[in-house]
Parts: structure tokens; C-alpha cells; sequence
């Protein structure tokens, strides 16, 4: 077996967005996210090319309020219900805050993407956008 | 805007797989993936609670031997397309090597999570498990 120590991210971008408090940010996208820009750093802009409007595109975020020593929660934040395991759950605070967001492209300005229904706060690191489509990388 | 500089992320647990060669390794899970372990280090274990066999989850990899300078690829690695950016596709190498992979979980004993289909390689850090649902961690 493969052994590691750390392993290290760059983000590829930053989230702007009208969202700044945790308070606000609706649990589930279909509750009421904003729209937002996607701004992606001008080094990696390359890797943008052939990024059209109209896509459906899966987004990597760092979820940098986390509490990364976290391995139970409640679901939902739902005081009623019983503690469970975090990797059950799509809790933001785990030990590898990851986000995976599904976003649609609106509009494209150079290295400024601009997406519906974002329900990631202002300034949050950005690590990757995929296809939608595959199951590799 | 917020600043950062590095992002770092500790494995959770480690793939054993009788895949042990990118060369044998097929391109989508539906083209004949073997089964796999996810093997869960004992420190994180607590966080499997509730997890049951017959549920999909999403797992999310480091793919360690991933390019990560890469922005223009082929998609499929298809000689005969054309290049284009990295961000379109689901190619394994790119800056952040983040895997997500929907794998269904057959059984399950203590920390070691038995899934079928899984197009990663024996070794390979595991970072992440969530629940298909939801859009937040």
C-alpha cells in the first residue's frame, strides 16, 4: 500500500458572490442560492478553452469555514434526529472540506465565469470544474 | 476577496484493488472496473457510522499520479480530437487530481468498505465519502 504524508492544493480561483455569512447560506442550492462569478486566476485561465454558456458543469470548492475535526453530525443540522457518521452526510464540516457543486453556466468573460444557484459563500476557494459527464479525474 | 496559499488534505484511507497499472486501467467504470476495498484508516472510522451496504456513494480520490501542469487535453485522450481546456473535461491530470467516483457499496466489515466498479488504482489516498444527495461538503 501506497504510503503519504500531506497532500497539497493550489486553488485554481475565488468564489464572488453576494453570499458573506454562514447565517444566510441556504443548506441546499434549490433553496435559494445566488448567482455568483466563478474568477478563475489568470495562470490557469487555459484551462477554460472551449467553455461555452449553457453547460452544466460539476465545481470543486474548499470549504474553508469548515471544522475538519468533525466525524459525526446531525443530519441536516437537525437537532431532532440522531448522530451519524459525517461520511453519510454532505455536511460542510468533515475532515477533507471538499464541495462538489453543480453549477450552470450563464455567461463566460474572459477568466469571470458567471453561474446560477451558487450557495457558496464570498471568497471561497475554488480547486476544479469538470464535465459533468465521466468518472475519472 | 480572500487569500490563500496552500490547501492541505490528510488521506482518510487508501484503494486495494487488483488494478496496479494506469495502462489496464479503463477509461469509465461502465467498461469493466473491478471491485475494490476502500480501506478506512482506524482514526477516521467513526465517521463511517450508519453506513450500509446497497447505498451509492460518492467517493472522492487523489489521483497521485496525476500531471498536474496540465491545461489542454484531449478529451478521451482521443489522438484525433482536438485539444482543448482541461476544466471541459474529466481527465485525471490537472491541477487539483480530485477523483469522484459513484461507487456502490456491497459490504461492509468494520473499516473496510468492499464497492464494486471502481476505476482506481491499488494504493490510490482516498479523501472523501459523502452521500450522493445534497450539495454542499
Amino acid at each position: 500500500m501506497a504510503t503519504h504524508s500531506n497532500l497539497t492544493l493550489q486553488p485554481i480561483g475565488f468564489v464572488e458572490s453576494s453570499l458573506t455569512d454562514l447565517a444566510h447560506a441556504p443548506r441546499q442550492s434549490d433553496l435559494g442560492a445566488p448567482e455568483a462569478w466563478l474568477v478563475i486566476t489568470p495562470h490557469f485561465a487555459d484551462g477554460l478553452a472551449g467553455m461555452t454558456a449553457d453547460n452544466d458543469m460539476l465545481l470543486l470548492t474548499w470549504l474553508d469555514q469548515a471544522q475538519r475535526d468533525v466525524l459525526s453530525v446531525r443530519p441536516q443540522g437537525d437537532p431532532e434526529s440522531s448522530m451519524t457518521g459525517v461520511f453519510m452526510t454532505r455536511s460542510p464540516h468533515r475532515p477533507s472540506p471538499i464541495g462538489i457543486h453543480r453549477v450552470r453556466i450563464v455567461d463566460i468573460h474572459g477568466n469571470r465565469i458567471h453561474v446560477l444557484n451558487l450557495e457558496a459563500l464570498d471568497g471561497t476557494p475554488i480547486l476544479d470544474l469538470k464535465s459533468v459527464r465521466g468518472t475519472h479525474g
